[in-house]
């Protein structure tokens, strides 16, 4: 396979669907809907989106069914972006090179633009019902997945936990913790959502879930072993290469690779791309 | 009918809803839970999710079938506020005599409990898939309701227009606009989603929208109205008593819950309540 084409045809479509579903920069309020489509369309991967429609392709379903879930996690994505780059949170001024969206519209607009992102994201999920070959269960099911995931057990649980943390106790118990709360969370579901949408049985949920784990944590060890490289950001809050040094942190990676892989062998052949986008992820440039 | 009486047993019913509902202060993130807790039990009066009580009554069906809806809608209110007081947007210290949440638990976790409060709001609807007698066609309709009111176009389009409204240049029409969105939209969609889910017909929920509208614009303006005469705030923008005067204010109140009544008018006796709720919240005390 070209995993590259795939890549960036995916990449494409949700574009596309993401443009069509969200409001004009026209229809008011003008400043909310710039700022929402600022941060939306300001050169993210889609990442996550494409382990959706991935996902629905492994199980042999057309990615029509789950690309309104694709989005939706996007549009997620994005609301907590938008959040955590505020400055009582991250304070950061740039994101991807471009200046944050507190920066741009003010934090009021940038607030209340995430917000709205939450709100966008949900709607975009429920637009399943739209399409007659998806099962009304399936999507409250995937609804009640996201809200689990992003909820106050996993993905913002796990901002908080990140900015609460004491420095100076934190164990690398701690941080895998941390890491698949804040960052593997959004990954899990967004292959656990695909994967209901698509009838996916346990078993497969189950290897999907521990797939999705290992590499939301590969990936947000990667993103600090680049920034300590880098020497971007001053040293916030501790780190699994801070704590453990980059040399053990790339075995780390490679281990949590391998781990991944493993649990896409029940699929055989057709976990091709999850197997090469492992790798992918862990060997990006920022 | 005791409207008190009723209006005491209902909150009662929500209050030990919630209580059921939400994450135990023990649970971690702890700071996290224990925000979440704080604002939501800090002297609110249910009044939205009351009217979603009220309304499964008026159309001969039990609560039970909208107690999680209602429970939502409370904690989508509840993370409204918290955002709302934030320093970007009013800066408010106090809310009903108590300190803010960002004040008790600083900008932070204020920010993420209210991103908490949303997501768990959808949660709490999406539990309606545990009562049998609820069909999943009417929550999905009732989440996508939600999603309209509160969204861009409405409640969070209306606090955008709330804070970036130029003052010199607003007419009533503007501020009956704003508060339409940022107030009326959420009161409506605790009736329309309460009807929805006891299966109400097209014009039971039209006039139950248009009950909502009337209540909700007659209830900001009140709002305004105490707010003038008890001082209490800074005038930081214009509100409808400021722009037309108490008096032409206090007119237009009444004009509203005229309208609201007769819109109640399709469901005769069995509208008593929600009769005597419109009397109510103008009436109030803050």
């Amino acid at each position: 396979m070209d995993f590259e084409k795939y890549l960036s045809d995916k990449k494409s479509i949700i574009d596309k669907a993401l443009d069509r579903f969200l409001p004009t920069e026209e229809s008011p309020p003008v400043i909310l809907h710039k700022a929402i489509r600022y941060s939306t369309f300001s050169g993210g991967k889609r990442l996550r989106p494409i382990l959706t429609l991935a996902t629905a392709e492994l199980l042999g379903k057309e990615i029509e069914i789950v690309l309104n879930f694709a989005c939706g996690i996007e549009l997620i994505h994005t609301f907590s972006l938008i959040h955590d780059d505020l400055p009582c949170i991250d304070n950061d001024d740039f994101r991807r090179g471009k200046p944050t969206s507190h920066k741009v519209f003010g934090e009021a607009i940038a607030l209340l633009a995430g917000d709205a992102l939450m709100v966008l994201g949900f709607e975009s999920i429920l637009k399943s019902t739209e399409n007659r070959m998806v099962k009304k269960q399936a999507i409250l099911k995937a609804l009640k997945e996201v809200a689990y995931y992003i909820g106050t057990e996993n993905m913002l649980g796990g901002q908080v936990e990140d900015i609460t943390v004491e420095d100076e106790r934190i164990d690398g118990e701690d941080l895998r913790r941390i890491y698949r709360k804040k960052t593997a969370a959004l990954i899990c579901v967004a292959l656990r959502g695909g994967a209901i949408l698509s009838g996916a049985d346990q078993k497969q949920l189950k290897a999907l879930t521990s797939y999705g784990e290992n590499i939301g944590l590969a990936f947000q060890i990667t993103d600090d072993i680049i920034d300590i490289l880098r020497d971007q950001r001053e040293m916030k809050k501790p780190t699994y290469p801070y704590k453990y040094g980059i040399k053990e942190s790339k075995i780390e990676v490679e281990k949590l690779i391998k781990e991944a892989k493993v649990s896409l062998e029940i699929f055989g052949k057709k976990a091709e791309f999850l197997s090469n986008f492992a790798d992918y992820i862990v060997s990006r440039e920022k």
